[in-house]
């Protein structure tokens, strides 16, 4: 039994399939994959990896299983699931799983084609689990693929505490011991059992101020989009295929942006936090509808439009629109007086959540410093925006 | 300068008055009152007391003065007042203070006759400042008041914080740091600076969050109701002044109970946790609007109602009436795009919240074990309850 | 299975014969004696109770067995001693331990008596468990007897942390998630596995510090020296019979000694933390061999030839004569290079340590501090002291 | 005032140079720098940086400057120094230490050239501070320069706690609430106050207790070895220049070995953590006197003539040495009775302190898996080691 020391979970016992699919090269280079890209720009502590989350999720799924009484080959399931669920994750996470998406057509959950073959192959062989069926739980589906990845699955209880436990930022730390302990099937259904509405709406509250705080700091979000601009005009500019820069570690794609031309200046931004500023920074109402709905084509012509019209490279100017605020907690289910209900369904709190992220919402488009107030002018006029530096941090 | 260790913030540099203040025996007293009361019958490590808490408040409120650029006698008396704003609860802090308010006309609030002479006001003497104002800061008047009672108090944050080290339930974990820093003056309001709004959320969250799981669970509820009947049972059926009682430590309470043969049963069930049980839970629609809003006398009448038809002596029956959820932090000013704002006017949570609060209020009748369900089904009839076993835990 | 939340462990699973001994009187009592009796007046965070430490212990127990591969019956027993193995202190633990192996010739780790009837011998019986067994194991006797009182018993594992946590002082935080890991057996001792000497030196070094900084700090041996004083003379002059009082909480002690006009200025002194100074602090070398060795008898003589000399109450001096320092720890084996050694044997710390010990120790007179200088010249000259004053803290 | 969150110290208040220090980038590089280069292959959350290790330690100087009440101009050269200590590190820090000392020879305590121009010599221009003043400082010369590196220097207290939090090993939580508190001045030494000798004695045995369990775990040392290896190969085969090495940054490092046909395979290797494994390792008595204090040089031929014994390329045998042990902590100054005494002139402690040191050296020769045997054997012959297997883990 390896015992495996953790900064949030201690010790982490490992043996068996997991401990054999942590030595696998593809779960190893997690280690080289910030959890949380760029936000250690402006929470300098947050610099774990998506490795030490993935021991922290398999530790909370084992647990889980164990309290559901689940053991044997769909345990090992489910716990292989655990381990590899991010796998699939680009450099930089989620930075780049836009990209990657619309470049390869596949989602970074997707992880059929990587546990087909090679190392993680062989060691589900080893094991005699079924590559298809951890990618199926990975993929959030069937009974157990809940647990993995669903509105309670134990990713997101890990993350939310040691994204915590890493910024410094409290409010992400949920009771995870009693999730785990409150998690129960119904008909199929992972749900909380009775007595746990106020352990669901943690959850719900809990990505809610880890969102305005942290995942979606305007620094980050600034750091974010230069990387992904400069991502997409390395793929552009030189003969760098997807799918190998999808396999790509964090340093390994910043050693790539700092031998071409073209998107060197990103790199050494990003390395001395020479960041682009806000030329603009808009709340909902003060954004044209067709500009929120706007795919990544448009927007990406929306960038070159403003560039034009303000006299500036087109590399000078990110604009920046976040999806529609999503709430997957709020479809979480609980036991309420023996019946199943939607978080939704129950809790008063979760449309104010949702009101919530609304008014958070911000629209922005980022320029160096010295062409800030000009780009902020063209993108004012170019895309109709009515206010363009308005809107404060929420 | 002395420097004092303290679990939650490090260590806490108390001198002047602060820390002539700290050697009074008033303040002293505050070692022998738990902060949680009855609610380490829950939480087995909840067993912190008033005394440490007021060192916090202090700190935070000392913090919170520089911040604010408030320094001299009107910064010491502040202090003064964040190290006393406790002395005027009895035993057992809230447990016990309708009781006393009802029989002295006294809040807990009003420290204006204790601070008028005795060790504490030869302190404030020495120091120069006048014991009336301080007992205004204590009270919530003024400026400074704001700091020390209201809204956006460093009471509030250090209990937070504090009850969630002491119990382990992490939802209190306010980031205190911002909040001190957030705070600011607009025209002698205290209000947190531009982009708070989620930093003023997290302290209704948290509190809303620590209600749910810990301040009204239903075993210290059930403990906190008995303890309450035997303190009445105690001043009606003794010669004990309610100005002794007031003055009293949770110790010398407990020797008093244990002494006095009519209420020397409660002590032993509360030693031993040998408590009452839930004879009625009942959601707020399952009550009379006459039972809802009922005042203390009305409520004690219920209680002897009870008893008669269940035919069980009186002390074997506790109503439990909360009053409405109240949610100060509501009321919390935010600067948002340059206005002052309340909270609730700006944040679509609050109301949310509101609503959480009164689906999770419950009435609670409690019975020893053996009569519960004869005090249930009597509770249903005499106050017409339309279901006494319904309602489950949050 | 009833899973209780802790400061230090998070959910602590109990069921079983742990749960219903969980529930008796004489567990609960553990609630109301606090573990570190005086150093809360110190520490003002450091109000646990030996009821939390003993689930703790419980809980370090249980995991340590499961790396054992201790199950069934066996480790039952050594759950339930675990649970139990606090339940012969008297108040406020050790520091009347003395008083009552005195008197009653029963040291605290010695509960033969009081697992024969009662409830705890009910639970015991149901659970078809031997009460001499799990007495035996609370005395540290056979194999699993180490594991509850030994040189690497659970005990000590979280006590360390427990007082560090609450303290706020960092020294006593252990790795126990390590220790607990690497215990196991040789030949029927209890012993660390291979590649854990430094995991044992941390043991020792942490009580050493904790020591120093906490268990040993003046304040709290005046405090616990006058608690001391006062029990003895509640005994000697009132009717309260040892075995009563050794089953007393710390609050119903309060009670008597307050209701006691012997006793009660020495409540009220400690209500108020009003307490005797260093009348004498003297190092090892400047106390007389003789005094050094007095038993308890002579200690109390000197105490009355020092209040005579100096002309004051006797009860206005306390004697403080501290044992030898011991070191458990050093007696633990670890495994190095395949063969057992006692720490003591391979670790080049433990003289260190040993002699670290004898340079802190410290013989102590204290008196109210009106008649403190005059106490110290008595006790200079009564007990041969060669210096009164000049020892620090260390 | 900027306020930055960070894991350890919660809020840490930057402005004036501090501030502008900050964001040059020769601070910003510290960002990706990892504070414990390989440590993180075995505790997989030690991935922070000297970027917050430099900020924590800048905290602590301006905590003590405080309490030495230093301010000014002085305290504004010791805050800068506190920043900018760590910019003369080359990437991996320690781990290339060697290296650039050997070839460039210089130390990176010695920052003399680095802050002669640029950004960093312009921001100490405009606040009027002498570079070289600062470098003094940062080499630990003068009265100020002990608080910055010297036995009782802030950067050994932000580590420990640093090292504790990210690893999870908690040996190094020492109390620098308190340590900074007790520094003094004594004649222009830094020492610490009266009553402290415990407080030097944590700090002594955390970093001994961080040594054994983390700074020199044997899977951090291999990876280290390996590392190092490979970049003295990249400076000895390519033509790099040592003074463009020494101002990589982790990445960039990893980059250049990458790209190199003679070192690709080493971070392959270290990527994949498919690391070598101990050919030898070896206690000090089975390691001739004249293979423990070889230089460099030698030991590089001791890898070649061991990788010719055995028959395999020299880049697959690593050799180990580490230095004498050292235990700076030992010559910290403490009041003791009145007067300043060394740490090791007065605790027992440090004497065994040392022994234990050098239980725990270790030599090792490392080689891939499939070579570890007969490159073990090859070293017993070559070296004279009288045992390669024998020595274990401490």
């Amino acid at each position: 039994m390896r015992a495996i020391k953790d900064s949030v979970h201690d010790y982490i016992e490992v043996d068996g399939v997991a401990s054999a699919l942590l030595d696998t090269p593809q779960v190893q280079r997690l280690r080289h994959i910030k959890q949380l890209s760029t936000v250690r720009l402006v929470y300098p502590s947050a610099n774990h990896t998506r490795f030490e989350h993935s021991l922290g999720v398999y530790h909370l799924a084992d647990r889980a299983l164990a309290h559901l009484d689940v053991s044997g080959a769909r345990a090992d399931k489910a716990r292989a699931a655990a381990i590899l669920h991010d796998v699939g994750h680009g450099p930089y996470g989620h930075q780049t799983e836009g990209i990657i998406e619309r470049r390869l057509g596949r989602h970074h959950d997707d992880v059929t084609d990587l546990l087909a073959d090679g190392p993680v192959a062989d060691v589900l062989a080893d094991y005699g689990l079924d590559p298809g069926g951890v990618a199926d739980l990975i993929a959030g589906n069937g009974k157990l693929g809940q647990l993995v990845a669903g509105e309670l699955d134990v990713d997101r209880m890990d993350y939310l505490v040691r994204d915590a436990h890493h910024t410094g930022v409290p409010y992400g730390t949920v009771d995870h011991g009693r999730l785990v302990r409150a998690l129960t099937f119904r008909d199929d259904d992972l749900v909380l059992a009775e007595g746990n509405v106020a352990t669901a709406e943690s959850l719900l509250v809990a990505r809610a101020l880890m969102n305005a705080t942290v995942y979606r700091h305007h620094v980050s979000r600034i750091a974010g989009g230069m990387l992904e601009r400069a991502s997409e005009r390395l793929l552009d500019t030189s003969d760098l295929a997807v799918a190998a820069f999808a396999r790509m570690t964090d340093d390994e794609l910043l050693a790539a942006l700092r031998d071409h031309d073209e998107t060197e200046e990103f790199v050494r931004r990003l390395a001395e936090r020479d960041l682009y500023k806000r030329a603009a920074w808009c709340e909902r109402d003060a954004v044209p509808e067709d500009v929120v709905v706007a795919d990544h084509d448009r927007v990406r012509a929306f960038a070159r439009d403003i560039a034009d019209a303000a006299g500036v490279p087109e590399k000078h100017v990110v604009v920046d629109t976040p999806g529609r605020p999503s709430m997957p907690e709020s479809s979480a289910r609980v036991v309420v007086n023996g019946d199943t209900k939607r978080l939704a369904d129950h809790s008063p709190l979760v449309e104010g959540m949702q009101h919530s992220q609304e008014v958070q919402w911000r629209f922005g488009v980022y320029a160096p410093e010295e062409h800030a107030e000009a780009v902020g002018a063209a993108a004012e006029r170019e895309l109709g925006l009515s206010g363009v530096g308005d809107a404060v941090d929420y």
